[in-house]
């Protein structure tokens, strides 16, 4: 998943940035960093219109991110219909404190891909783009789960998106006060870090007995979400 | 900010959740909490008949949703110009590791807010929106900085979006195994918390002498990501 790439990102239009371009990140890699460390990603999708945009999870596999969902879902079905979808992921990792109210910010990772999904059919893509999904969601897990059946394959959509065009944004450090509000001491000024950790496990009520201990791959998960 | 209201949520097609209605909340004031306890957004909009999501602030006051940014952002231009809107925010709350590949989830809390923006003319409504926005963003500032400008105003557009339609998703509690894997003890299942925590405040290191020490608003700030 952490395979290195010197490929720079497309850099259509859309997917430059306008506004504080001094932000954007234009390797792989970063977009690479950005994806594997987060485990929600927001996908819009247009439907008579109007945008949707729904948390779900995904997964990455060197340059296809994977989507999916019930075969029942609205956005799904029309994302694999050819329609055009946006996957954004962000990471939150400061708020910062400016001197000024207009430079108040925060300090974030986020990676926007634009492109169009192909529903899979083939049963190997399809399954490994659910491996993906799952480690991606849950590391070590595909080794400590039952494998899909193939009625519950059936009823999932597995969707692929090449990560052929996509802009990566990235904000650091302390506030960026004017000149003349960081001479005056009137207000404090700093950055507020942000974390996403984890809880202790908890193991499902109706675990029955034999069943084995929290495994080790649950218990030492450590953030990726953790600011590089 | 919490005002309580017994109002429902609209019920539009796109607002009623046709996968898993039964994780659905029905509740204004369940809408007020998750959009409360956040602090970044989803927006998502229509360009040239794709979908764009970005991250960004938002700020509540009633059932208005505010959102800003530079008057020079396409995406905040296009919201403004009266294009249809989706506002998400999401809060992960664990990763649920079921026996089944296929339930493996995640407890989250979700609200999706669509509607048109309404681009703010009024500058006191102006400056309540920026109130909102900064006071989401990093509670407790808005009597601890210095107040927009004239020419930071004028650079500044501020959008309003009216809370009259939107949808609000929970998921809690153990994984949903079928009945026969859980008589299967090969495998554990359980959740893993996820949970949103501010670090250690970090002063700006261009403070100079005289400036006050990190305010209690900032020091005390605790995460109301956390789980209810």
């Amino acid at each position: 998943m952490s395979a290195t790439s010197t490929t720079p990102l497309s850099s259509t239009p859309r997917s430059s940035l306008g506004r504080l371009a001094e932000r954007a990140r234009t390797d792989r890699d970063d977009l690479y960093a950005v994806l594997d460390a987060g485990i929600v990603c927001h996908l819009g999708i247009v439907l008579d219109g109007a945008p949707i945009v729904l948390p779900t999870g995904y997964g990455r596999n060197g340059d296809t991110l994977y989507l999916h969902g019930s075969t029942g879902a609205s956005t799904l079905r029309a994302a694999a219909q050819g329609m055009p979808v946006c996957v954004t992921v962000t990471h939150l990792d400061g708020v910062v404190y400016a001197r000024s109210v207009f430079h108040f910010s925060m300090n974030y990772r986020s990676a926007v891909v634009h492109g169009t999904a192909r529903l899979l059919t083939d049963e190997q893509e399809r399954m490994d783009g659910l491996q993906a999904l799952v480690e991606q969601l849950a590391p070590g897990s595909w080794d400590h789960a039952r494998l899909p059946s193939r009625k519950e394959m059936a009823a999932t959509s597995v969707l692929a998106l090449d990560l052929a065009e996509a802009s990566v944004k990235v904000r650091t450090g302390p506030p960026g006060d004017d000149d003349e509000d960081v001479a005056n001491p009137a207000y404090w000024a700093g950055v507020l870090p942000v974390r996403t950790v984890f809880g202790e496990a908890e193991p499902a009520p109706d675990l029955i007995p034999g069943t084995p201990t929290t495994p080790e791959h649950v218990t030492t998960r450590r953030s990726s979400q953790a600011r590089p």
